[in-house]
């Protein structure tokens, strides 16, 4: 089969025998998309090595699992050992010896199969198209922020980066608390945002010193947005990161403690959510995505989607 | 009256006047303490420049609330503007126009006589003596992390520092976990931590790579202790960032997000629950003074209180 992958420091379209690692199932791949973790990827992020990808839909061709043959699915990326503590409480995300799918220890979903452990895959409702079902990861991401940190109708959010997580974020956060701007850098993405409702400011405009905000999520996955974060926060408030970035990034650890502000660290979020939102409408994905390429165009689709504003790149197997 | 003071960049003993601040309490310092934070202050930390002092015990000469006259008293350093929501809420420690005794706008109590509004003031009881007093402000700034963050008594604590603050944090965060761990680098601090029961090791014979603790309290002051902190703490457990530095720290914001890591920043704690620890001798702290100088020898005393692996160094006005 064809898949995309990372090996040596570069970056092929190989031909690859069809994964079956032993137990797990397999799915055949519909759709993947791009996300900025892969192009950190190939700049180094995670050391990882092998075929890139981790959000997909697909449908599961073989399963221990017999009821979910024939299903189209999306699958949770991390697969834990099974048998810690964290394991056995249900959180196999944070497990210290999982894989993850494209990212750790996982060939992922640029290809046109993956294996993932049944427990791992999720069916997609009907009334879910699969332009809409390969944004489930993202958007779990995205409503991880609410599982974490407590939001309130009146709290003041501003969520920093105006890219694809930034705006789901914003759209799923805008759901939770009616004072929530989202500032970018690019007007043509502050309009997408305002078009799902969303308000929408350019950093430029922000006014200095307004350290008016309850919660501040950094999403634009720029050192610049961390120090941004930390002068809009309000005394007592909270920052979430959410971006990877790559190497150590500089915080004012004497403004943290003399204001008592809180940073959350925040990854993965659990599927159902996600899935409810994009089956009710509640969010909105489809204008996020920029183009389609077929998996084999994966190379130029892997440039396209590292250029600057650049929204979802999908491929097609 | 006689001031220790810092200004244009040098530390001076003074004579000044007794000062008297409109509608401010005019209190006779009996005893102070010298804090980690006063030693930055001297190499640039807060901009600050005035009498230094913000941990005392003192005697009520004058005040609006005639009540307080003639009465032992503690201070909260923190004087907040009154008028603004966190003033209103009860919360003028976050006042973002507060004046701060010996630490920004405000002079402090490394002198004989300091003003603070009335309502700052906590009467001392009278089975607490001057020496444990003096220690209600740090002991408080302890306390605070219970307020902060919830901790069971299965709880694995990891407390990184053994000096003063790391030592009053430890015998604190102890009352609420059994499963409490001082490390530090000096083994007659770790001796003493051990003499209130307290377990405590010697940072070189920790584990590599145990990333085992629920909470972590970085109390070294040092960006080392940040980084040890990163590498103790487990995934989705909590970064107490408790001591204020100069300058910027490095922290790993991959590791934090990956591992949904959270950080909180905690400062000044309310004066009551320390007060009653003291009093109630549930914290044993005077073990934790090195010596006492008079206010008059405050440069010296300033000078020992900056030499490694000194413990609590004491004025006398």
């Amino acid at each position: 089969m064809k898949a995309l992958r990372f090996e040596s420091g570069s970056l092929k379209l190989a031909e690859t025998p069809v994964p079956r690692l032993p137990g797990e199932a397999l799915v055949r791949v519909a759709l993947a998309g791009i996300c900025s973790t892969d192009l950190h990827i190939t700049r180094g992020y995670a050391a990882f090595s092998g075929t890139l990808g981790h959000e997909f839909v697909g449908v599961v061709e073989e399963s221990p699992d017999t009821s979910q043959i024939g299903r189209r699915v999306v699958g949770e990326i991390n697969a834990g050992c099974g048998n810690c503590d964290l394991c056995r409480s249900g959180d196999s995300r944070h497990c210290l010896r999982r894989t993850v799918l494209g990212i750790h220890g996982r060939d992922g979903a640029f290809a046109e199969y993956l294996n993932l452990p049944a427990v791992n895959l999720l069916p997609v409702p009907d009334t879910v198209s699969d332009r809409q079902a390969v944004f489930t990861e993202p958007l779990a991401a995205a409503f991880e922020i609410l599982a974490q940190v407590e939001i309130g109708p009146s709290d003041r959010i501003a969520v920093i980066g105006d890219g694809k997580l930034g705006q789901l974020i914003a759209r799923v956060l805008a759901g939770a608390s009616s004072h929530l701007i989202l500032i970018g850098k690019h007007d043509p993405k502050l309009q997408l945002a305002r078009a799902a409702a969303v308000e929408a400011v350019h950093v430029a405009s922000l006014e200095a010193g307004t350290a008016a905000f309850d919660v501040v999520v950094e999403a634009s996955g720029s050192p610049s947005g961390l120090t941004l974060a930390q002068q809009l926060v309000r005394p007592r408030g909270t920052i979430v990161l959410k971006s990877t970035f790559h190497g150590q990034s500089e915080i004012d650890a004497s403004a943290i403690v003399v204001n008592e502000v809180t940073l959350v660290g925040s990854r993965c979020g659990r599927f159902a959510p996600a899935l409810e939102a994009l089956a009710s409408g509640k969010v909105d994905v489809e204008p996020l995505i920029e183009r389609e390429y077929a998996l084999e165009d994966g190379i130029a689709a892997m440039i396209e989607a590292a250029s600057p504003g650049m929204l979802k790149v999908l491929l097609v197997p």
